[in-house]
């Protein structure tokens, strides 16, 4: 049986995500992998510190290592006078040479610079006083031992690879990443490099919903095209529940009358579509669904529909899935709208811009366009701004936040 | 031999780029792969529209394809009735049922919504009148055949890679991967996994290195630990420049009074060392070099400085090997300074700061620490702002640039 299309009653977004995500269970399995290949993995332990560091007092420059108290007082015409030693400790009126990140010897707590000293008869004149702990990097100063250094969740990026492999980490626990499934449907899809027939459109959105998921770091299991046929749909949804964690879906939500894919979805098990039509714009014939304790995103066809879709709903969703502790955002700015623009009470609304930077400020050009269906107004937008459900649109110069999915015009580097 | 330290001259950062970039040429090769493989690589020709975009006229809804001229005054008690067809094109008072995304038939000029529309006696009464166009996505309104869809030098995202499958291209030519090679020496440096010494310390640059290299997209060529041996760097070195198109090095630019890699680097070959010593904090004893038209660059010993180093340096150099026209730079905002911060005069400095979210704008918190060798700098961070040569700090209140290596804090999804 199929069901007439009509959404009695939009969901917004906020209640068809909470929806969504308590039905499931976020345990990412852990697995400990060699630390160079960790870089972009998700954490799933804390690193807890297990030296201090520094793991000693080094010294911060080159130059001589002293007990401060001596050196008061010293100029170049009244210079202090040490003996130079080469064992862990220092004696009185003893100094000990280092070089930039050597450990400072026992009664030392300063080191005087190369060219604050001079040589003569074989001891070290030092011509200017020094307080404790001058030119010393403090055991400990940096991390102390024990301190949670990395925490768990974190997206594991060059600085944090270079501080875990500070303590001589060579192995790190991370949490898998999850296997996502990619369907798109549609009689109108045509493969890419084959040639079209009337009405056809190539296949755009198993890329770029493929492109979303890799981005956030997860495998992509690769379902094809199913055609508008239910039986087809569901043999590729029970193949992608079996050889993924979770499924994505484009098209179907709404062709020719029709909701195929909920249709397909809701028959495989419980339980079942959840929500089906978000109050949000684009993307309205959404459907969210479980199966067990698998979820299914069933996206609209609409290319940029589906895109911003995903943002909404399969971002969060892929987050937790990858083990980070909340939704992973975009990079983010605030800009100020070169105009207004009209948006639709009651939904949600993904206005594209494009942000580029003007003296002291960014600003937000609202890229207009009748349908949503606008691949351009996804490449002449660098970003989007999410308006809420009670707000009919964005006045000129209104402050916003961009999400932004490419950067900005390169910016001068200054203050 | 070897030359004792002491930068008689620093040289500005700006001096120092232009004098490196402009030894080199950028002519990174094409090389022709499969779309879905071309995610983040750098496109090498411009997408040309091979078609319109949208192909036909498009119905953006489901309904009816009419002349919207007869359509004039249509009321729910005063209908306009069309009779049907289903051929490529409608006569006079005719129409044809269209789903989203069907060609509409010739003649036709818009689409009737389903629900303003109802059948009696097999023929079709419409509701409301349409103007022209309405409901209708025309052929090429969102790219014309002929234009530049995707520009060469684009870093290819997945709304990218979308619009290029819209077209039906499956195949796209990118450039190729650079090759960097990555070697970190001092006899202070001790593999992950193993015991240190006294004076050792764990080789954590090579793995933050790696890492940012391969953020950037490129591939990397482990060259190991080189003890501060000339010899044994020299040997490295070679090694690297026949395996890789560039080196980057950190360490031994002022070991123990010694520029071991700058003298080492020197004696590969012309031109050689173009700088040594750059006005920058911290990072200031880093060198740039080039030996044939390949470039080297020697990074500092010292985490943090060789990190930020690479963004000072080597994200321009690779961004240029990569094929973008620009340098790439980090996703950036707009942050102010919660209180002052000194900096010193003549130097760039660049200064840690951690940004959050406040209300309607983002703060940023400048990390203090007394030394740039710790680790933590970076990892209670999430940006870095750039203070100018000519500045001695930044100013409490201030609006910065912040060029952002993590997310700041999660922020509402409002306007």
């Amino acid at each position: 049986m199929v069901r007439l299309k009509g959404f009695q009653e939009l969901v917004p977004v906020e209640d068809a995500l909470k929806t969504f995500l308590t039905k499931l269970e976020f345990r990412p399995k852990k697995i400990s992998i060699p630390l160079p290949s960790a870089q972009n993995r998700v954490l799933a332990i804390n690193i807890i510190a297990k030296t201090d560091l520094p793991r000693t007092n080094r010294s911060a420059v080159d130059g001589y290592a002293v007990n401060s108290r001596e050196t008061a007082g010293a100029t170049q015409s009244k210079p202090k006078v040490f003996k130079l030693t080469n064992g862990g400790a220092i004696g009185a009126n003893q100094t000990k040479q280092v070089w930039t990140g050597n450990t400072v010897p026992e009664n030392a707590d300063s080191v005087v610079m190369l060219e604050n000293t001079g040589m003569k008869h074989k001891t070290l004149e030092v011509w200017s006083p020094v307080i404790p702990w001058e030119n010393v990097s403090r055991r400990g100063e940096d991390i102390r031992k024990g301190e949670v250094a990395v925490k768990i969740g974190t997206r594991l990026k060059p600085h944090h690879l270079g501080l875990i492999a500070a303590f001589g980490v060579s192995e790190v626990e991370v949490f898998e990443k999850p296997k996502i499934a990619v369907l798109a449907t549609g009689n109108e899809l045509a493969m890419l490099g084959s040639s079209l027939g009337e009405n056809q459109v190539y296949d755009s959105n198993r890329i770029s919903l493929t492109a979303l998921c890799k981005e956030l770091g997860t495998e992509v299991v690769d379902l094809g095209i199913a055609k508008d046929d239910e039986r087809e749909i569901s043999e590729k949804l029970e193949k992608g529940l079996k050889s993924a964690e979770a499924v994505i879906t484009s098209g179907g939500t709404s062709v020719g009358g029709l909701d195929l894919v909920p249709e397909a979805v809701g028959a495989l098990g419980e339980p079942g579509i959840l929500v089906h039509g978000v109050a949000m714009r684009p993307g309205m014939p959404t459907a969210l669904a479980v199966i067990g304790r698998q979820p299914i995103v069933i996206l609209p066809g609409n290319p940029v529909a589906a895109m911003l879709g995903f943002e909404v709903f399969c971002r969060p969703l892929i987050s937790r899935m990858l083990g980070l502790k909340d939704t992973e955002p975009r990079p983010v700015l605030l800009a100020r709208m070169t105009r207004k623009m009209s948006t639709t009470l009651g939904r949600k609304n993904l206005v594209r811009v494009h942000v580029s930077r003007k003296k002291d400020e960014f600003i937000a050009d609202p890229i207009s366009a009748r349908g949503s269906s606008m691949f351009s107004t996804m490449t002449r937008a660098n970003g989007y701004v999410v308006v809420p459900e009670n707000r009919e649109g964005i006045a000129k110069g209104e402050t916003v936040t961009v999400h932004m999915f490419e950067s900005p015009e390169v910016v001068e580097d200054d203050v």
